[in-house]
């Protein structure tokens, strides 16, 4: 399993009326997530592409375990888990900085497609990212 | 249980590179269905708080079934349930409104809080709203 | 010169810690506004785009004058202008449909490209669609 | 003048259907700007509120001039500015950080507005802010 951490300030334009974060605010930074682990793990996003495999987004789950003001520092570790034979599901978990508290974790599953839009088996490269440690 | 159906369109800032709607947008619209059946069933979003009552989510669940492109008219049905006792679950349905398909469906879970921020059990007014058909 | 007015309320994820909208929904709505100008003119924009000609936004000017909180009604006015030969400008007003007050105004000022992406003179049906009254 | 250059990449939810990001996540960004600057000053946005003084946005101006797409490394860089003797300008332009393109600038005006959401002059402290190298 490989995983990943980094991270970022809560925006103002990601706060609402409640003084934390909107909620749908969290899928964006879990895509985030996906995009720097990606890129840690020597293949970015686009590279996926560019490989033949598309990973669309088919389920989002999000937790909402605590608050996030504006400029808040946040730490998001992101990992990614192979899921059946042709899906990949990423689990994101979003904490305080400072070790104050939990924010929010979750999880997308993407499907893999290839270049046709059809399900496809991981390749080898895939295959081996993911059991790298 | 009470439903509501309502009829919007997605917005260009909606969309993504895919062409498609960005999937942190279904929790935005999701939203929109809550506003609108607590509109329908006579006590608006910002009445409930005014009653002592917050809402805050605490868990999101999305399942993107289907593509929406800039501009397509879709169609979103949203209805409230009991979750045991001091929750309150909203799930949604999105789907193209002249009828060519599904697009995304989901559930939002919330905490019943009082004026306190304590977990509160339903007043005889929510109960009332819960129960009617 | 055509206009168009409609209405639409502020999203709960539209609003900021300061309890009114975020400034950059502001331009998310002026989109909304020539888009709905557009279908109102029978041209939507989407047709535009078949017809060969793109509008790429070069600049954008918002002044804010009010305040709207979450559910308020609003109504905007949109309006399309000639801009010298290959430019086309919208204006955009939102005020509070209950008439209230005013909450922002400003214009978006675009290009007008051909399918090469080298900008264009006006063709007659978009001269006469900017003639209209 | 104070002036701060900081860089950010482009998320995949700030894209649109035309590849390159959405116009008004050049707001979301200048506002980003506008806290890093604070922060280089050495007062941060949330202490300008600690210490009565509010500055909320009169007005927006942007300029598109390149594109930028997903994962595009940017860099921007943010000014301070005195406009008259109760406003404040920031100045924001934003390049690709590889050096291969201007994406967009613009400037944004703030009202300088006490705890009694009245005009202000600058405090002492504010003076010193602006007139800094």
């Amino acid at each position: 399993m490989s995983s990943h951490t980094h991270q970022f300030r809560v925006r103002y334009s990601e706060t609402d009326q409640m003084q934390t974060f909107y909620n749908s605010r969290a899928l964006e930074w879990f895509e985030v997530g996906r995009t720097e682990l990606s890129r840690a793990m020597g293949v970015s996003y686009a590279e996926w592409e560019h490989r033949g495999i598309r990973l669309p987004l088919i389920e989002a789950h999000v937790y909402f375990t605590g608050r996030a003001k504006y400029d808040d520092l946040l730490e998001m570790t992101t990992s990614i888990h192979r899921e059946g034979r042709a899906r990949i599901r990423f689990e994101n978990r979003i904490v305080q900085a400072d070790g104050s508290g939990d924010v929010a974790h979750g999880s997308t599953v993407h499907a893999m497609l290839g270049t046709d839009g059809r399900p496809v088996r991981a390749p080898d490269w895939v295959v081996e990212l993911l059991n790298k440690e």
